[in-house]
């Protein structure tokens, strides 16, 4: 069951301009950096709250993030909700006719179990899953 | 200073479509609906563990979201962080070079008030700031 908002995926190419801009926005709040080795990508992660906003820029160009911004697209990319079960979850979404990107669980950052929703199922909304250990 | 993650705001032409998405998505929140005047759209809202998903569907040709949708963008709109001083907030960002859309906090929802912050100072989201009475 969906416990709680995890965090926001943010798209950008260049995350040093991120931590500048946010000096003003999020003056309180000290970032965390990241590899996200399965997106390809290096984090900044601010936490308000409980709640991360996760800014990712690509490493490669294969990187999915890269892929976005190719497109012309940039900032809000996903969002991804906590859950005490993925795998309940997204088998009985699967069930329920929900279009999923992971039909099975993978591994996330920091022994997570994570799973993608298509954004055809969620109005338009990139959205994942994450289990934590 | 902000405190929290407020809500996320998610453009969409058809609240009824995410009425049904969202009973498999989120099936254990009911979601309440609302009139947003100051947007010229009606709300879905899902309140998930205190951060809300609100899904705004456009009343009127010239609403924010109807403009958003007819560039053929949708899903997430705008991030809301909860502050316990507005005027405080973005007088401070303003002096520090931040670009607001109001330059000054207006009357929102619910006795709130509220400001728009330019997606080019948020690492191109756009921000809303909220003070709740």
């Amino acid at each position: 069951m969906i416990k709680k908002v995890d965090h926001i995926g943010i798209a950008t190419s260049n995350l040093e301009e991120i931590r500048e801009l946010y000096k003003h926005i999020l003056p309180d709040v000290e970032p965390s950096e990241h590899v996200v080795e399965s997106q390809k990508s290096k984090m900044l992660c601010y936490d308000v709250a409980g709640v991360h906003l996760e800014f990712l820029e690509p490493t490669s160009d294969d990187s999915p993030i890269a892929k976005f911004l190719a497109k012309g697209r940039k900032g809000m990319h996903h969002i991804c909700f906590e859950t005490d079960d993925i795998k309940a979850d997204i088998e009985k979404m699967a069930s329920e006719g929900c279009k999923l990107i992971d039909k099975e669980p993978r591994e996330g950052m920091n022994n997570t179990k994570v799973a993608f929703i298509h954004p055809a199922s969620c109005g338009a909304v990139l959205t994942e899953l994450c289990q934590k250990s």
